[in-house]
């Protein structure tokens, strides 16, 4: 079962937007085992839309489609889609009552004949319900092939996604497994990992398919594989990540998590009822912003001290400034005073504190671009421990926040 | 001059990654005059590389590729190209030393084969250098045609396109001018909008495009064109907006800054020669992550405190325990006492606090989950001001964090 996903609009061809919905689709398709062939972003115009409905469905069984559905004359999918399959749009009762709906409960200007045409259909089309929006989600069948239309709006595209086509997805087709797994390493590159790897690469079964994945610092080897039992395939991927812990067992960090480190975390931190407060110099905030991204994370997380200036560090924290002109504010001596300072006046039992220099050019101290020191403070002691990060600055801060929580995550699992 | 974009890589359509190089790409082209018709995400596999190049080369003047030219053997971009313009590959010298070069500085372990492969390139292309990495850009012409592969790597992408793409492309078309503005408004859905203008939109002329892009709580206008008078066009489009204005100017925020808030901020805040701190809560660190993802940002930044328990609000902020037990932690009190205890203990001029309920479920207050109010502290007084900013929780923060910045830079705009 193959599918392929058209996102129609300029805003993604203008690059005012990026297309995450694309990827949200792709994985969630993947789970359910049909493979996504290929994604294209067309603009709002006729001719390009029916050319690209063509050339995907020369491809694929499946035809998810996004945007172009909003109430304006710029949105033209509907339409576009009733020409191609020579069909007509209907008014839709169940779709007009909940926009008039909507309209009542949340928008103070009075319904107009604009909103209403948002529940014309296509004839053919089973309609599939937006409980977020005013533009529904449709299923059109023709020739054993499904094409879906849905708003380009991410969360009412997600939830029509998870409550609608997925469900009727797996109740119409006969679907296979796809199972990915990813091995993490750490300290060598693609090549050089290549060529240890190289006579397990060329006897791996044709079914299962190895990709190789550099990424800040790291390469992600990606194992995929698909058929029709589950155990079976799992099987089979797992002896053969097997076969590469016996080759690079010395440099696998462990494997891809589905779930983000900070989910983890979160959930480590959670079952072990303890606390965590943070000391931010470097990474200014973002290593707080993952933490918090998760529900619930006032359980667990406490606050913490974003400490840009130097004499914050002192003065909030309570480093000290004889420390600080002794080994100067990049430091293992301070970062270990700030992890300590911050547990204390959060009452935490654990801390997380960064210091360094992100770049692009040299702060208050004279540590080389890059250089990350990163201190842990548990119920017990404090320690640190020196990275360095690269020239980039963005990515410097991106490696800071994922080194930070896979210390904690490390010192944490100890328990 | 039409350009198409086609990135190679089964991580993109398996979902485990999200395309932003296609938005940084189409971005830039439309800068320098070039319209990208179409972007298409196709597997790493021979025969989908080769149909996707031959459907690009039907509707584009100018194709961009980027990905598949790692050195392991799942990267197949540069060995497909060579069989689809009947092309050998050949070793480039000066990449070779490149490669090499990289190597002796960065890498532990010795060059290999694999590594020195990186070096070959397609006979007849111009090679464009990469600076940051092992895998050369190409640029290929053939019938009045242009390919041009870049490596996926985001980074060394854009250096490429910045170094080598762009100022080629200009060199070798006469491209004509783009040109989009974008009217920001507020407090009318799309629909209200277009009835109040919907004559001047069946009156705007041909070569002016309009487009309606509703996005968290806000509807922007995208008036687009593209001509060779770029003067022309720039009064003709400031001629419509003129004309929005006389309509719909009650709505009208101003028009979409081609820099980032937190940019036009930091700016504005460095010219002043003022300094800024942040007691965020219900924002966590996100507003912080904000301001300090702008090189520079030390000069007026001066530190935060992300004061997620209660408890952290009164001992680190100094707020009074009595004000949160009356008026609730969420609250127009408390917020302007957050802002102020932050203003003092960081030493800054101006301060911003945040502080509501973001969800899923009610935390420490019994407020509407939505709920947020922000504080302005400033060196003569502090406010507030109390926003309901919907239900979903990611989209609560990313509203608050916009929000909050456009407070404080209404604010210091005044002086």
């Amino acid at each position: 079962m193959k599918a392929e996903i058209i996102t129609i609009g300029d805003e993604i061809l203008i690059g005012q937007i990026v297309d995450t919905n694309s990827a949200f689709i792709s994985k969630e398709l993947n789970k359910i085992g049909v493979e996504v062939v290929q994604i294209s972003s067309v603009s709002d115009a006729r001719n390009h839309i029916l050319e690209a409905l063509k050339e995907a469905e020369g491809r694929a069984d499946i035809l998810i489609i996004t945007g172009g559905l909003g109430p304006t004359k710029d949105d033209i999918t509907k339409h576009t889609l009733a020409e191609y399959f020579d069909d007509t749009l209907v008014t839709n009762e169940s779709v007009l009552k909940h926009v008039e709906a909507l309209f009542k409960k949340y928008i103070t200007t009075p319904i107009s004949d604009l909103n209403r045409q948002q529940a014309l259909v296509l004839s053919t089309a089973h309609v599939l319900h937006n409980n977020y929006g005013t533009a529904p989600g449709m299923w059109i069948q023709r020739n054993g092939k499904v094409v879906i239309s849905m708003p380009g709006v991410p969360f009412e595209m997600k939830q029509l996604m998870k409550n609608e086509v997925l469900p009727r997805i797996q109740k119409d087709f006969k679907l296979p497994f796809i199972i990915h797994k990813t091995v993490m390493t750490y300290g060598l590159g693609e090549s050089a990992i290549a060529e240890k790897i190289e006579d397990w690469e060329e006897n791996l079964p044709k079914h299962i398919k190895l990709a190789y994945l550099p990424n800040l610092g790291r390469v992600r080897l990606r194992l995929s594989t698909k058929g029709w039992d589950k155990n079976e395939l799992e099987n089979q991927i797992d002896y053969q990540i097997q076969k590469l812990y016996s080759l690079i067992g010395d440099i696998i960090v462990g494997l891809e998590e589905s779930e983000a480190i900070e989910v983890v975390l979160g959930r480590k931190l959670k079952e072990r009822n303890v606390s965590l407060a943070l000391a931010e110099s470097c990474t200014g905030g973002k290593l707080a912003e993952h933490l918090t991204s998760i529900p619930g994370a006032s359980a667990y997380f406490k606050g913490g001290v974003v400490s840009y200036a130097t004499h914050s560090k002192v003065s909030v924290l309570g480093v000290n400034q004889s420390l600080i002109n002794e080994h100067s504010v990049v430091s293992a001596q301070v970062v270990e005073q700030m992890a300590l300072g911050v547990q204390k006046i959060m009452k935490t039992d654990y801390a997380i504190a960064t210091t360094g220099n992100a770049g692009p050019t040299k702060g208050d101290s004279d540590a080389e671009i890059g250089t990350v020191f990163i201190g842990i403070a548990t119920p017990k002691r404090v320690y640190s421990e020196k990275f360095n990060l690269g020239n980039h600055r963005v990515r410097v801060v991106q490696k800071a926040v994922n080194k930070a929580m896979e210390m904690l995550l490390r010192e944490i699992s100890k328990n």
